[in-house]
């Protein structure tokens, strides 16, 4: 075999790279940890609220009932961590900042419309089941 | 105006037979709750588990890596509650528990498919992006 016959050797590659697609049902699988962000509580809530455009934290906090302050900060520290959300912080006094979806944290968004969606249209029918049988 | 013009006096509706639809921007909406449950760490995995048809209490532990028995048992009782789960007893020693996913359970586990199907194929690329900018 001529040394030109072999393939060159590949460079030693990043999990990342090596990755076809995560499996959920693994637990080691890095997949779950941005899942349970996505879905967490406050995580669907604020992709959701992010979807018709930016929004300020002030803005944010006064769509999503009930989440406090601290929360919001959280969650949306997790989602710009995992490349769904972009924070731009205009360096101003009083200070501004805007969260907008990525590309990706749109993708993400779409899907959890897509459930709590049809939660919201289904609701009437789920909770007349739930106190037929309990 | 005749009395036969009148509409009957309708019965005071239910909670459940008033409500139009959901709205989880809304603290009090019910809607909170089950999305809680569906979208759980086990919830989702459960749902999905049960997508191919019913299953044994063993199989699910089997097929979801990484839950505990109390944590399956206790998110299929939620499941259940909520009218996404069957749980059929068959009263037998030794004992033989079948779960099936109810038909409004399966458009439930289609919605959150749809997410974690999406999720597994795009973690490569969000892996890259988390490297990158962490």
């Amino acid at each position: 075999m001529k040394t030109s016959d072999l393939s060159p050797v590949p460079l030693p590659a990043t999990f990342a790279e090596r990755l076809i697609r995560g499996n959920v049902m693994t637990a080691e699988c890095p997949s779950r940890e941005i899942l349970k962000h996505l879905t967490s509580r406050w995580g669907a809530l604020v992709v959701i609220a992010l979807m018709p455009g930016k929004q300020r934290f002030s803005e944010l906090r006064h769509c999503i009932g009930g989440v406090s302050e601290r929360m919001l900060a959280q969650t949306l520290q997790l989602l710009e961590a995992d490349g769904m959300v972009e924070r731009k912080d205009f360096k101003t006094v009083p200070p501004h900042v805007e969260y907008t979806l990525t590309p990706i944290g749109c993708e993400a968004a779409e899907k959890i419309h897509g459930l709590v969606d049809w939660l919201e249209t289904k609701l009437p029918s789920i909770l007349e089941t739930r106190s037929v049988t309990t």
